[in-house]
């Protein structure tokens, strides 16, 4: 059974069955039917993990025992991820595709199959509970060879709809609390599948980051009667050294206290919440922008940089006038040949050091000339 | 000019200053007079750095960007922490030594010239900061293609006086806040001398883990009147399963909710808040626990593991009461071949997918055979 669902930007979604019961959503610019069928044989789901408070530092830890056994750099022939074909039947069962968004097989966080809540933390008294949370894979381009970075305008924007449909989607469960669009490229940060793609992590509990985040926001409320996100981006426009792009609805900046050799922060001019609030001028023009840094990335030492980038929004149902919607690129690439690792100081104690000053990556991402 | 001090367990230190005014100590047994002149060209010192707060985070950074020229790799008779020979002049201007522990040459943190103090944190306008700490360097033997795990008791007794003796020192510096010893050991985790050493870095603001351990215990003891730590160690004693070594005065174990595939506390069963606080006692049954702990560590898969072992004490001033001493050993091999790399989720959320229970590398742990 084909459910349709019309989205912005004349993006229809269409929702299917796959042969384990998993969901796959096809994202398409021409309002195509989907209907081919997963001709895989039935496979049984695995279990859900489980979460144990690290008392210590008082932050859950989520276990998933079943995923040491998930695919690992596949050839291009198996690739998972590719359309089906002849040569083999992936996880996409259409012979083509634009976008798809469908339940990771190796999920780390499950929706729990009875009523769920996050047990209070007490220390090491504090049970263990159900990995709650949805896992989602999103196939960028069917095209294997490709990059984000290569993707057309209109394809970054489906991407974009993708995105802010399974945000809207995703927080709509009682048991999500925050929802996390990601992309880990390059085998040096562990990429497990080459094939163009992100993730989503919709965690039912807060990611210590964000409660970090809130928890600094909230303060500097109490203090200042100010939005401490909407102050950084003051204070960059203000600096300019470290802007690398800007257009009428987004800035990009290396952070004035960045953490990474590459470090780029990109925030929509009129700030929101999360991508489900995003105008449809921002979402427009957010495609130009999202190349722009990618090829402005990839053209520093001229090779294929190894990122994460990963969007950070508010909680579904916390601290949503505190914290902002802003898109964080980190590579851990110093040099060609050379990689920042986190050892003692960054791992063990979250001290981190930087080799390099932001005012200076942010001035060799400017310089590289883009083939527009 | 050597200044001699003697220390506990029969070890005395002599103190030196090298060429370019750094200072290098000799921690040795046989109360070794040592006089070696280091013989090489004067090099003027790196500026201090800088410390720049990321306001989202709340989190202070170091900047330190006269690094990136540091020695990487050199081949073995280039090492600059073996001795000096007839093959070059090193950072350790005797042709032996024991233990040496001496100032980094390019360091992250430096003592500041002039009266200092760290600003108070409130956002975006936060000032910047020079770089105030120390960075020493701990080379635990002589022999270049030697490990840890490889030491005699006695070499590793030695070391322990040397962390002893630092952390008594540098805890008296006013601009210090935290002292940490450290050890990367491993190519895979970015070390760039394969010379076993250490590190002791010394903070002039609290490191963001001590900050969140000491929130967590002081949260605790209000919540409870108990020590925190004392807890989670009462608790693994009470499940067994997760101890992984034991002798009078040490306890080693897997804990509950580890990040990593492979992740060692060891704690003095006799609390204390740092190591100069350890009785004599513990201090000379630990040789016997390290030793045991590292051998099994590299006898999981019969392959040199990659680690970071990091001593976590209560800050010099703070929670000197709340927060204890313990050795965290963690690895990111998952399986000869395989490293848990830090991905969207770890490195932008700071939400840990942990593919392993403790409970499983506990047993692996155990399971290795020892050859005592």
């Amino acid at each position: 059974m084909t459910r349709i669902k019309v989205l912005g930007a004349g993006v229809s979604r269409n929702s299917q069955e796959m042969a384990d019961g998993r969901t796959i959503r096809y994202y398409d610019t021409q309002s195509q039917i989907r209907s081919a069928i997963d001709e895989r044989p039935h496979e049984s789901q695995p279990s859900i993990g489980e979460l144990r408070l690290d008392s210590l530092l008082n932050e859950w830890i989520a276990l998933a025992s079943h995923r040491q056994s998930r695919t690992f750099l596949p050839p291009k022939e198996l690739c998972p991820l590719c359309p089906t074909s002849k040569s083999g039947l992936s996880e996409i069962p259409d012979a083509d595709y634009e976008v798809v968004v469908f339940d990771n097989r190796f999920p780390s966080l499950r929706p729990p199959e009875d009523v769920w809540s996050l047990p209070e933390t007490r220390g090491p008294e504090t049970p263990k509970a159900p990995a709650a949370g949805v896992c989602e894979v999103v196939c960028f381009t069917p095209h294997h060879g490709q990059s984000f970075a290569e993707l057309t305008p209109r394809q970054v924007r489906t991407v974009l709809e993708a995105w802010r449909d399974r945000t809207a989607e995703l927080s709509s469960l009682d048991f999500v609390r925050q929802v996390f669009p990601f992309e880990n490229r390059g085998e040096e940060i562990g990429v497990t599948l080459m094939h163009p793609h992100g993730q989503i992590y919709a965690y039912s509990y807060l990611p210590p980051k964000t409660e970090k985040m809130m928890l600094a926001a909230t303060r500097y409320f109490k203090n200042t009667g100010r939005i401490l996100f909407d102050e950084i981006v003051a204070r960059e426009i203000r600096d300019e050294v470290r802007i690398i792009a800007q257009n009428e609805h987004w800035i990009a900046f290396v952070p004035f206290a960045a953490r990474y050799p590459f470090e780029i922060h990109v925030a929509p001019l009129s700030p929101v919440a999360d991508l489900t609030e995003l105008s449809m001028q921002a979402c427009d023009s957010f495609p130009e922008m999202a190349l722009e840094v990618l090829q402005r990335l990839d053209g520093v030492f001229g090779i294929p940089m190894a990122y994460i980038a990963a969007w950070h929004q508010a909680p579904v149902r916390e601290g949503r006038d505190l914290l902002r919607l802003h898109w964080q690129i980190t590579s851990v690439r110093r040099a060609p040949g050379k990689l920042k690792y986190l050892a003692g100081s960054e791992s063990a104690m979250g001290a981190f050091i930087m080799d390099m000053l932001p005012e200076q990556s942010a001035g060799q991402l400017r310089e590289v000339v883009l083939n527009k």
